[in-house]
């Protein structure tokens, strides 16, 4: 596949991916994907990312049931970043429970955060330990 | 600034930086920051990113023209991402010309890009050698 080797890995094997959903434009998450990872999204059209923390191939939504459905994937000028654009199952991407993972803005000259109130569903719920 | 220590720098110091423009939506780059350019990015709302090719500070559009107004910083769930609402001056994000760095979109499997028809400038005027 042409992707897999046009691709500039990190010298950990490793490209980011952002998703954004579709519909509404917002960036849900960024994650990293190495080349298995990465061909396993492009032939199911689903996204698998690759987790650093557990060092194996991370399947979204395996245990949430909030699967990233991919509609395209992007390439940037320097084939070192990965753009994807898709439909989050079950509204909300981030293990907080909140729609996006990027649910906190920087106020005060970066002294505090504002929290959105996006919260979609209790975390302890869904992650049964 | 509580900001700055609350982020986790990588291993080299740095943390990634989307910029996704403010009115249309679209993820025009994505580019690292270290400590250095994201205090300045807070204090000036100009997107200051650090070049890993060149080693230093790197003042978006310094060159082009194409600074990028930041209007909003949000910070994701593990503290190891940024995402810059902006607006870009002069249009265009990429060095290319086009519009944003993602004008390439994975078609045939992952065998083949569809090209983007967004170039607004051209490179070889802006940046004069």
């Amino acid at each position: 596949m042409k992707l897999l080797n046009d691709v500039n890995y990190d010298a950990n094997g490793l490209i980011p991916a952002i998703a954004q959903d579709e519909t509404t434009g917002e960036i849900l998450m960024m994650a990293w994907m190495n080349r298995e990872s990465l061909e396993e999204t492009v032939r199911t059209n689903r996204a698998v990312y690759y987790s650093r923390s557990r060092k194996k191939l991370w399947r979204k939504g395996e245990e949430s049931g909030n699967v990233q459905k991919v509609l395209s994937i992007h390439l940037d000028c320097d084939a070192d970043v990965l753009l994807l654009r898709v439909h989050q199952i079950g509204d909300a991407a981030c293990h907080t429970g909140h729609r996006t993972c990027f649910y906190r803005e920087v106020v005060e000259g970066g002294n505090a955060y504002k929290e959105k109130n996006d919260i979609i569903f209790d975390p302890a719920r869904v992650y049964k330990k």
